[in-house]
């Protein structure tokens, strides 16, 4: 295992650490329970956005947090749900009075840890919402996963509502928005090689030299299948197709597109890829009309991309253009 | 070799059309000669910014085209000096009367060229000033470089230039800025693994699975030394102690601390090193009052980091905080 690692064990330590230290202005860090919560809360009156999961996916979630996107960030081990202790500290960290939402992907221990958060949190008098995320179109199950597993949207979601909940929306309104968000939302990914989780010390799976996993999961869940290695532009195809088909995506309609790296997969290589997704999409009379395009939600050092098509509409493209400053994500502030 | 391209010889041009397609409201492409201009260019009475280099070090150059920081960069093929007629056609897309900046890393074909270019342009009337980058720390000479090699500075002094030249500073004034950009910065990387060049098809160097390479260039040019990997924080030490000690940084210096990935370590990882980093520097009396973190120039897929360091002052900080908008950076607008 080759890593820029101290003990596998202070690698979620070290790393807050060095968000702690970077990021001042934008956040406060706390370490027991482990949580990242905007420099500036709770805000009294806006509701207040909560999110978590293993880690390994960076810079999802604690690059999101920030004026315009997450009140606070729950960071489990690696690949690891965090637990209900972090989500509660949390929780009463960001609540303004106006309630919290806890955005969930789609996996077996996030949604029962942060049910249990929401339970306690209620106890009190704490009003949570809680939206799951589960975009991924791969597969109906998977390792960690009953339904879908929740991907790519989770990070449209994120800077999507959390704009919202900066103007001063409902918890109801901020909680039916995600509704809305993850009905118009779907994502497949794939991986050429896979990752490894500093306290395994190995590879999650064995791919061969020449061949690829189409269908992966954030965590190298297997997907729907392995093959040899496609050019990039087969490749678009076989993950751009079954999400179009899959909500579907029509002609006329206008879209976010947005092209991830699993981590290992550089730049270069997304532009490629965003190219035949466009030229694919023109075909169909879908327009995109906002891109995302770089490692926003990623596998360590995996490579692989995944694609997340998002339905928008006025309101939704608002949203998405208004300002946020975040570690991960930073505009027009 | 696995990567998610089509043809090796149409990697450039096709992740040229992914960036034209994505950002057209910030930049236009030339495919022939290939450059990448600022969507406003030329801009009446502002000191033109042009850079360059071989393709792989993404987002470096070409997503540092917008406001505030480049108007054009050409990209040669992968790790190959653009040609001067690239640069030539660049400097006329941008000259808008006040001159233009060449920010030229230290290899020989890109020194080479770029004198050429100039040359070419001086001779249609347009005034063109050169600044050569050469930050890093590790060699004397190199693979590809007479002299130190410029590296991580570069993605500094763009910005920072670029952020004079939006103001309206001379020619002569943008290039005397870059020059003392250049004398009050220092980088030095290293490597964890190598990267495939898509044209020549299998990785540019070996490296053990127990070895790293400390003082590596960005095109995996051999450094000062091959040796077991250690822990990140003895890794953050190897590079940041001679960063400190050639210029000398000196206690009560404020610096911009800029940890980069080469492209496959992960954001998990350069937090640990930058939480590293920072407190040596405090142990040294040097704060760090800026930074960066992330891949902003790398190599393909290589994994491993570079440290860079900036002496700042009231002028440099002022000039790095002001809005920027491009593909890659982007802040405040």
């Amino acid at each position: 295992m080759k890593k820029l690692i101290n003990k596998a064990e202070d690698v979620v330590r070290e790393e807050l650490e060095g968000i702690e230290l970077a990021h001042p202005d934008l956040v406060k860090v706390s370490y027991d329970p482990a949580y990242i919560v905007r420099a500036d809360a709770p805000i009294k009156g806006k509701v207040g956005l909560v999110s978590g999961g293993g880690s390994g996916h960076e810079p999802m979630h604690g690059g999101f947090v920030g004026k315009g996107m997450l009140d606070a960030a729950c960071p489990g081990a690696v690949f690891t749900s965090p637990t209900p202790d972090q989500m509660l500290e949390a929780t009463k960290a960001v609540d303004g009075g106006a309630g919290v939402l806890h955005i969930v992907k789609n996996y077996t221990g996030d949604i029962m840890n942060f049910e249990m958060a929401a339970d306690l949190a209620r106890g009190e008098g704490i009003e949570v919402e809680s939206v799951v995320v589960d975009d991924d179109v791969a597969v109906k199950d998977s390792t960690w996963t009953a339904g879908r597993r929740g991907v790519g949207l989770t990070v449209l979601m994120e800077k999507i509502v959390g704009a919202a909940a900066e103007e001063g929306r409902s918890l109801k309104e901020c909680a039916d928005l995600a509704r809305k968000v993850n009905g118009q939302g779907r994502s497949m990914g794939m991986a050429l090689t896979s990752c490894t989780v500093p306290h395994v010390g190995k590879p999650s799976f064995d791919l061969p030299e020449d061949e690829m996993e189409i269908g992966i999961g954030i965590h190298g869940e297997p997907g729907r299948t392995r093959m040899k290695v496609e050019p990039a532009d087969k490749v678009t195809e076989m993950l751009l197709t079954p999400v179009v088909e899959d909500l579907p995506f029509k002609a006329g309609d206008e879209v976010l597109l947005f092209v991830n790296s699993m981590g290992g997969t550089p730049l270069i290589e997304l532009y490629i890829i965003y190219r035949k997704a466009v030229h694919m999409l023109k075909e169909k009379g879908i327009k995109v009309t906002r891109h995302l395009i770089g490692p926003y939600i990623t596998s360590l050092e995996m490579a692989g991309t995944s694609i997340t098509l998002l339905k928008l509409d006025e309101d939704l493209t608002k949203l998405w253009d208004a300002p946020v400053k975040t570690a991960g994500m930073r505009w027009g502030i």
